[in-house]
């Protein structure tokens, strides 16, 4: 899949996880990380709210429970690592009863914005040991019936890494990336947390006003929709309350990321007005969709160089990944 | 690929077109169409300007020549309808050079707006039969190298449809959509401008920006970009010329859907600062997209009690098109 030489892809480097997960969520996340761990001959087991999800998921062979108690007291007589996959909204509620029942387990979550979680687990599982993830995976879709086993196959896996995060914590929840596939890629949660505004908050927002814009016009037009409009709207049909929980509580990242795109096109308007041309906008678009092509198409460069535990080993992991780097364990 | 029961795919109709097909320009466009008609068995042939293109077409099989004028003689003999496929930017200077040479031949385009062109013609090739045509099927690679004489499978080729066009003129140009597998879209030249400046242009930009502002945040950022980024990124790939070329000539309609874009975000941005929430936004997003879902995700239906050059046929027409139908001649 990568056009050019350069590590093998993290789907073929299979890594032994000796800790068994305990996932809480089975949506399209949780879920198919439940799977992916699972058919890969590790030890995972879920909850979920919904009776349907439970049965659909046990139905297929896997270990999931709509007792959050009994699940959380697995976790905590096994040792498991608790991965907090729903959506960031639930999770005040979520996180005392975690606390309550398997204060000693390690926990890591898989939610798009890292300040506010981590603030959640401060106030809320106070004393639990936490290193927050975000797997850079997904589709439209949502729910059990969405999910994948192979959807974090060479999807980067943002863990969260800072000076004070513990070594062996941080480890344990990179394995599981690496597990199911998954580069990892170590950043501080607010230059995550700004980083996902720009990539994959704001989309949401541009891509809504395009495809509001074009239904508003007509049928005619909507007939006349090809590829541009297909694909620069897609994320627009994702269920409007995840999107919302994704994007407000990402909330000051993303204001500033929209100001910057408000302006942009109101240069790109003024200059087609006054001058009839969009050419620094183009330009400027070009240019930066081919620094991401050239990112995006070759292989990962690693991380070399770094003891995990070692002095200012989470220092140096930020500096390399933010060269566009990948942590490959 | 449909849905839904309905019409037949148009790919699988094969419409005999009996006249010599004529193009100037062999891009994307252009190029894919001469390999439609011809690997159809039709006859056309095609004018490049440069002889890269023209010895790429020759040795793979095709009609091509960098004379232009020999190859409008030659279509003022075989009576070719006359495809204008060359960049809207450069028609001025061509078309008195076809009108010289080929004035008794019926014209047509591909070009992707429709008063502008239309005025050209007027200008610059007054007196020439003209019915404009545009594909909407294209990628974000352009020149020979990336036609695909598949290109047309199932598109999108909106016909121009006025209260003056002639019946014949027309329904030839729509059978050359039809003989490449498209489905014909009648408008009227100022419907299609405003339709394409939202549904296609106006994407350009947002795609534009988007990338701009997501490359412009960090290394670390494109690194994590996933589905969202790169769908909604992909047009602001097509080469710069060609993007302004199809913008700027669309300027006025454009001016319109920019500036309600605008509007958009920026209510969008005050309910995320005062209020926290970004909900009319995504849920207007979401609806205008499940609504281009239910329009593109269905096999189309046809215009159905016109006969082409019965009373009033034009305005039938249109005012099918205008609920999302299509001609399948």
């Amino acid at each position: 899949m990568w056009e050019s030489e350069g590590v093998t892809a993290a789907a073929d480097r299979p890594v032994l996880l000796d800790r068994p997960v305990c996932i809480l969520g089975l949506g399209l996340i949780g879920g198919s990380l439940l799977r992916a761990l699972h058919d890969d001959g590790g030890t995972a087991y879920g909850y979920n709210r919904s009776p349907d999800t439970v049965d659909a998921a046990t139905s297929s062979g896997y270990q999931a429970s709509g007792d959050l108690v009994a699940t959380l007291q697995r976790a905590a007589t096994d040792d498991a690592v608790i991965v907090l996959a729903t959506p960031v909204t639930t999770i005040d509620a979520l996180l005392p009863t975690i606390a309550e029942h398997a204060a000693t387990c390690l926990l890591t979550d898989v939610i798009s914005v890292k300040q506010a979680v981590a603030q959640s687990v401060s106030k809320h599982a106070a004393g639990m040991r936490y290193v927050g993830g975000h797997p850079m995976a997904g589709t439209s879709r949502s729910g059990w019936e969405a999910t994948d086993p192979h959807l974090f196959s060479d999807a980067m896996w943002m863990v969260t890494t800072e000076d004070d995060t513990d070594a062996d914590d941080w480890s344990t929840v990179a394995s599981i990336a690496r597990a199911v596939g998954a580069f990892v890629v170590p950043a501080a949660p607010d230059a995550h947390d700004r980083a996902v505004a720009a990539i994959s908050h704001l989309p949401h927002l541009t891509a809504g006003a395009t495809a509001a814009v074009g239904a508003g016009e007509s049928d005619l037009a909507l007939r006349l929709a090809a590829g541009s409009f297909r694909d620069g709207t897609r994320v627009a049909a994702t269920a409007p309350a995840l999107q919302r929980a994704m994007l407000e509580a990402n909330g000051i990242a993303l204001l500033n990321v929209l100001s910057e795109t408000i302006d942009r096109l109101i240069a790109a308007r003024d200059e087609l007005r006054d001058q009839g041309t969009v050419e620094i906008l183009v330009d400027d678009g070009h240019r930066a969709r081919l620094a991401y092509d050239a990112i995006a198409g070759a292989a990962p460069a690693p991380i070399t160089g770094v003891t995990i535990g070692a002095p200012g080993w989470a220092e140096e992991l930020r500096r390399q990944a933010h060269q566009a780097r990948v942590w490959l364990g």
